[in-house]
């Protein structure tokens, strides 16, 4: 949902020498990817630029795709969380805040990587994993609210925050409509009003036994 | 929003020879663009399944991204209008079903223009043209809602369209989830939730005169 991107997968790679290289070539697909975009992005750039052998860039990435799977495995090692703000409004405001920041800076890694992930399937999979575990960490916020008492315990996190967050990158990502400052608050009162109103109801579990 | 597309901008062609070329042309586009996929789609190729010189389709095309941009604007002579099922809920599910159809089908022609719009700038514009149509297209959605009392009379058409669809394309496209037969309906009920809560309420326009 940011930028940023930690992969469940993520292999340990030895440091040194070859873990050098790797933060070398990472530093140069970003570099790269900021300045030329997608269409300007080449494993020959990023090789002179990090002043890696092309040789060693083509067979440990072997294309952009490659780079850019490995850019975002990179970036998982963030630590970042959604801002506590003290109210589901709250939060989810500044989860769509920071995503129409990290969606219209320019240049814009986030959009780039989205980009990517229609053009290649390794960029595609890495994307899919950022969004997944981005959406997994959000869901604390939920979690909050119903510890507030502001939701139902047994609301459906993901289709909230999907709500929530899902007609910002409709406008900015598919429509490409100039960023809208009041997008990011109204999507996310749209959210809480139809949480109110009962439309993230989970099925409640049902008991595991007991007399009928 | 579906696969369809009509352009507000249409130029009109000449028919005889010159239409026939096109419409061989935008028929070999089509094949090739269901069976190959963007990836699979060149020139040379439609050239060739069009039966229509080399020469002809780079002078008149120029790319991929030209093919693709004529595409969307042939497509765009339909005259497809939303679902009327006499309720607001049905209206928003029933389009909302025939967008999961459109992505989901394989092959799907939506799903590879919504991808070619982020590697051509001509298929970006075409994509762009293509939502504005549909969204302007569905307002009658909003509109006769109102006109049942379902809604109030300055309800923001685009805001809640927009609500009621992002989510499912937000799966579709970008989170790339398996598609959930449950969605369509979901995000419909979400919408309109929202909107009995007054997510979507427009600000009324001021008195254009009177006293003070």
């Amino acid at each position: 949902m940011t930028s940023a991107s930690p992969s469940p997968a993520r292999r340990s790679r030895p440091g040194g020498r070859t873990g050098r290289i790797r933060a070398q070539v990472l530093d140069a697909v970003r570099a790269e990817l900021a300045e030329r975009g997608f269409d300007g992005l080449t494993l020959d750039a990023v090789a002179a630029r990090a002043g890696v052998h092309r040789a060693t860039v083509y067979r440990r990435w072997r294309d952009v795709g490659g780079l850019l799977a490995d850019v975002l495995e990179a970036t998982g090692d963030d630590d970042w969380q959604p801002e506590d703000t003290g109210s589901l409004l709250g939060d989810l405001s500044a989860l769509n805040h920071e995503n129409q920041a990290a969606l219209t800076e320019q240049p814009s890694m986030a959009a780039a990587l989205i980009a990517a992930s229609f053009r290649s399937e390794e960029a595609a999979r890495g994307v899919r994993r950022l969004w997944e575990d981005r959406y997994t960490r959000c869901e604390v916020i939920v979690r909050r609210a119903v510890e507030r008492g502001e939701l139902p315990p047994h609301t459906d996190a993901r289709r909230l925050l999907v709500a929530a967050v899902a007609p910002l990158y409709h406008h900015l990502v598919l429509l490409r409509t100039p960023p809208d400052p009041d997008l990011p608050d109204q999507a996310a009162r749209t959210a809480v009003l139809a949480a109110s109103a009962g439309a993230f109801a989970a099925t409640e579990p049902p008991p595991t036994e007991g007399p009928r």
